[in-house]
């Protein structure tokens, strides 16, 4: 093998491939990343097992110019470190007698030991299936609003991902952990739209979003047992979780005594000075107490002491009162999705679950349940 | 106690009294910060044991408005973390029945629990004796310059702190692991300097420029065992170590056969891309192959691979004719004091040390001795 390429896209697309890779992986191969060299292309593949990703390069995309085909498994760390050093625009890879890759510029000769490429396992990607387009930035916040409800342990297999499904030309994320449950709807454009309803694991849902930094396009082809989300020139491929996911939308309540508008910025200001820690560090138990005029936000933690704020820029719909106790830490990541917009939140009373969700638009809910301590 | 005062400054001393307490201390009070209050002043004390901090603040300096004195003794992490989250200028202050303090603003109470400042041990702090006044960016500059060649465990005493002296009408500072020297003089203006010899802890070295950051002036008082730093409104005590310090300028070479004048920063960029890591943690062995032409920097590391730069970008004085190997750590650090200046390194064979300077100045030196592995 032998080639020259631009040494920032390599560098930018070895560092994709090694995000996935886990080091404690049963199969140490697998702690590897395989750069395969055809006549007209490079093509980067790594896996961990449940996720795979795929990038292919050539001239256009990368300034690939090849000398000599091959094929080598590299283990990624110390290569990464020495392209990030090197300041050069371009590279020469080239390797020697199968045991070694050198990296070389005008200046520089990197020689260094790679892996056996004949045992690396092969990799299936599937691109066949049922298909969406889907808007890589409206993905990206969509997967960030709905991680935090996601319990990557819990005991009910099919909540340990996130729930992709269509209905009319829409894609609907949900998670829930069962005390919380976050809702997104995202509407697809110019194409008829197939049935799709799958769980995509939380590993995936936490590493996607880093592989959808400035792409153009994303398709999701959905297949037995697969996601493969298709982002430009690579593929990031991912196994599904079996199982029927629960009906989220069956639970939100849908008529209320209360609404206040707030200002989620402001809002979270105040609820972040209430979250005194705890020496066990469980999140602490905010108190709302709210009347017409003012919305008293208290905390109690024995070991540490109490605080009271009056918060008082709200407006209000409803009767003005009500006492409502919740998990510091889920009030304040549900509140967090909404990016510093206006939000609305929703009590019904003090059992019942407050659904927030953006000024005036309903894309996205979070739906917290109340907790009964404190 | 009750008082008002500006918040963020009662933030920055707190902050700063925090920065020496050690928690695992012998004597749990001193994990606690006093706060002094009399009619006029408030005064913030903490104390490592080895270390002590005392800051006064009073209406000038803080706003400081004092409706009752008092004396608390307080745990500060929450109360700091409450401090950074309330965005008042000014917060109220009032002890409340000896295990309570209460912050308040306008909108918010916060009630914290506090220890008793009964128990809290007397600190003493030593404002008489032989004294020096330097400027804080040059103290802090050769702090910073000169901390690397400590080595905090060093089984001689008297190597495990820095060596401040005076000659002349200069600060000479100079610490040594055995294995490289860092030497740096001050020079000091306008003032009659008395004779100091004394040897400051590694920790303080390394907490004290924490301390001068903004600060305006800085007298340095030596007296029995101690050194005081008085920082504008404040005091940074430290206790010294006994014992005699070796004479560093002794082992300097005074002779060289090979002198090559680089820019630090190009320098270290080869340096950094030849320092390759390995799988024990040890630091590389950096190999310098010197000619007329080119500077052949090269590494060698089994499990790894190696690595060859040639680097051009020098100007020689000497015969060209040198062969010598550093451990890479100490090399990259000693050039990285320089901050980015043209520098000089001079040669006298591959056994003896390099003395590093800034081009056509000696205020500050480096020395290395090369190493026989590799």
């Amino acid at each position: 093998m032998q080639l020259s390429i631009n040494r920032s896209i390599f560098l930018e697309e070895l560092s994709k491939a090694n995000k996935i890779i886990d080091v404690r992986s049963v199969v140490p191969l697998l702690g590897g990343i395989l750069i395969e060299v055809d006549v007209d292309k490079m093509t980067i593949i790594s896996s961990s097992g449940t996720l795979s990703y795929k990038s292919v390069l050539n001239q256009q995309n990368s300034d690939l110019e090849i000398k000599e085909i091959g094929r080598i498994l590299i283990k990624s760390k110390h290569i990464l470190d020495m392209l990030r050093k090197i300041e050069d625009d371009f590279i020469d890879l080239t390797s020697i007698e199968n045991n070694e890759l050198r990296i070389s510029t005008k200046n520089i000769e990197f020689n260094i030991n790679i892996l056996d490429s004949e045992e690396y396992p092969l990799i299936g990607f599937r691109e066949k299936g049922v298909k969406i387009n889907i808007d890589p930035k409206s993905l990206k916040q969509a997967l960030n609003q709905t991680t935090i409800s996601i319990y990557e342990w819990n005991k009910k297999i099919a909540l340990t991902g996130a729930n992709f499904k269509t209905e009319e030309n829409n894609l609907i994320i949900s998670t829930t952990d069962m005390h919380r449950i976050s809702y997104k709807k995202i509407y697809l454009q110019n194409q008829n739209v197939e049935d799709i309803n799958i769980i995509i694991p939380y590993k995936t849902i936490i590493e996607l979003p880093k592989f959808i930094e400035g792409a153009k396009n994303i398709e999701l082809v959905a297949s037995e047992g697969y996601a493969s989300f298709i982002i430009d020139n690579s593929i990031f491929q991912s196994n599904l979780i079996d199982g029927q996911y629960p009906k989220v939308e069956g639970v939100f309540p849908k008529e209320f005594t209360n609404t206040i508008t707030v200002d989620s910025r402001k809002f979270l200001k105040t609820l972040s000075r209430a979250d005194l820690p705890s020496d066990d560090g469980l999140a602490a138990t905010i108190n709302l107490k709210l009347t017409k005029e003012i919305l008293f936000v208290r905390t109690n933690v024995a070991e540490i002491g109490n605080f009271e704020e009056e918060f008082k820029e709200f407006s209000i719909q409803g009767d003005g009162d009500l006492m409502i106790n919740f998990n510091s830490k889920f009030l304040q990541e549900a509140i967090k999705t909404f990016e510093g917009e206006e939000i609305e939140l929703k009590f019904v009373n003090s059992a019942k679950a407050v659904v927030i969700n953006k000024k005036n638009e309903d894309n996205l809910k979070q739906v917290v349940l109340p907790t009964f301590l404190g």
